[in-house]
């Protein structure tokens, strides 16, 4: 009862993806089938199947910024039917009875958020394989409608890049009037500029480059301050409401505590891990101000997010690729050079294959 | 015009305090003349006189946990007059006009604050000294109504301990149903413990030291966890919605960041420096917690604090020394030997000395 679905899968920390068929769950009653159109392409994909992280599971089919199109759905599902334009993002399930799940926070489950891939199906243990695949079979409460009127390749980044910026701007509350850095200009960081300009508050790109202030004014910085001198960083000293450091790996924080307004806060989204330069609590108690981390986003919200986005006219600046190209754009991405988000075109996955169900298997 | 008033003070970072006589200014319009009952002894006290942050200037009369009697007002002073019982913190002027005096923050000011002492008055530019003395003189917007019904001598570390635990307590919103959790049994950690009781959370204290914990409940506690035990701490994951850590010298913080629930906070109010133990955001990002700082409290939100303290009948625990005895008290002080406050007499001050006016200084 089970479907074969050809997708690029990773077999080990140190080997290329490459074409893989495994099989998909039968729906059950709640689930919806979904052929998946596009797949964007995270740095967790990357930090995955490299096991950066320790726990990776082989084979992993990577991707969770999935945009696709509803192909059947279970008995009970009733928010969703077949043809829809659908989208499924880092998490394909939770406990629901948590306190968390209660506040809509699935992505802080109490008891672990099961995730779109290199993760276990709460309910038959079977590893849950994402989004680099033909289909996909998610259960509803964690499938999001996604707004026609956006052009679909380039809104698969709102699932994670986009959530992941949203939740702490709409959870510190920003909007006209309020004053939102951006720390860093990659994937996370363009959405930031985006979600925050489109919120009505005054943008900032915190950036290490001079080059990169026509692009970052195009995509809604009213200014940027370059990290690295002292007298800019200077004349934003007490300035924002809200830092959302995007950098991916250690750094010192140091430098933009003091940027914070009183009761502001920094919010890291973009790096786990220990932060090796010591972090002085001086700004800290003189303000009130305040680190914080914040992972993605809750499904609600994340609905919420796709709902603004469709009425904002805001995607995510993408560059097309095939799933045959996927080793090279990962050698990109460890050289942030994407502007600013891989997508896959999962049509391409068809390109001189053979035709389904012939057992054609990594 | 001025008036000449007995004190003690430092006259340099390794030198005692000492008798010193100095003038107080003459009441301004606004000014109220308080004659100093009791005033407690801070750890910011000692780190003053010290000069082990850097911006002594001596000599310092230290102080700002001061209970006294208005003994005269000025021309325009309406909320107090002669015979009050009123209280004076740590700080004695801001500018009152900035984004955080407008919101009642004047703790955070964004041209500093005026404190008690070793500050500088912004009118005439005179040194601000403090409640080691026999007088001062504060303007009446930074003078608080002290409740009759407490004991003076055990509400003068209210002024210090007392805010500086109520205000986090209260700007994360903390009550019945709260889980919170105090860091150290200090003179801040006690009135933690107490406070965060009488708003009706639940109320743990992390202790290195297992000797504690008859004390912690009378106080307060619920639960004593002892940090050291990692046992004892994974009991504790993920509980609290805010943790105040009240020690006051560089330590290790990222044991306590997994205790706290998702959304939670753990508040520095006791270390200002460096925190050399490399800070890890896993559980920071994984969790959306924060580590933040805090610092005293607004004049509006001290007022409610006492009264508060008036309502519940709440005060610090102390042990009352004479001002001939504060060498003495400082080196006390530096052991943790002391429950859990002291407080001086000032009625002190006037035994074996000569009458005032006499021309004795130190
Ligand atoms: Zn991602
Ligand atoms: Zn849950
Ligand atoms: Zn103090
Ligand atoms: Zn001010």
């Amino acid at each position: 009862m089970t479907t074969p679905v050809r997708s690029y899968a990773a077999h080990s920390p140190t080997g290329r993806l490459g074409l893989f068929q495994f099989d998909r769950r039968s729906p059950r009653p709640d689930d919806v089938v979904i052929e998946v159109l596009y797949c964007g392409v995270c740095h967790s994909d990357l930090h995955t199947v490299r096991n950066d992280w320790g726990n990776a599971q082989y084979p992993i089919v990577p991707g969770h910024e999935i945009i696709g199109r509803v192909v059947a759905v279970g008995a009970e599902v009733s928010r969703f039917q077949p043809g829809e334009r659908v989208g499924v993002g880092c998490m394909v399930a939770s406990c629901r009875h948590c306190g968390s799940c209660g506040k809509g926070w699935e992505q802080y489950c109490e008891s672990g958020a099961t995730y779109t891939y290199n993760s276990k199906d709460p309910i038959d243990g079977s590893a849950t394989q994402g989004g680099y695949s033909e289909q996909i079979v998610v259960a509803q409460d964690f499938v999001l409608k996604v707004p026609e009127a956006l052009d679909p390749a380039a809104t698969a980044p709102l699932l994670c890049a986009g959530i992941t910026t949203w939740s702490p701007l709409r959870h510190w509350q920003v909007g006209p009037g309020s004053r939102v850095a951006i720390v860093g200009l990659g994937g996370l960081g363009h959405m930031g500029l985006k979600l925050a300009k489109a919120m009505g508050a005054e943008v900032t790109l915190f950036s290490r480059s001079p080059g990169k202030e026509a692009d970052a004014r195009r995509l809604g910085a009213d200014r940027i301050v370059i990290s690295t001198d002292e007298g800019q960083m200077a004349s934003v000293t007490g300035r924002f409401d809200l830092v959302i450091d995007t950098v991916p790996c250690d750094h010192d924080v140091n430098p933009y505590l003091p940027t914070l307004a009183s009761n502001g806060t920094l919010v890291m989204v973009g790096y786990l891990g220990p932060l090796t330069v010591p972090l002085n609590t001086v700004p800290m108690v003189r303000g009130r101000k305040a680190l914080a981390g914040s992972l993605i986003g809750g499904i609600a919200e994340t609905q919420a997010m796709l709902d603004f986005c469709g009425q904002h006219g805001i995607t995510s600046d993408i560059e097309l690729i095939r799933i045959q190209d996927i080793n090279e754009a990962y050698e990109r991405l460890i050289k942030a050079d994407v502007k600013y988000r891989f997508v896959i075109d999962m049509a391409s996955l068809q390109d001189g294959a053979p035709a389904m169900g012939s057992g054609v298997a990594a």
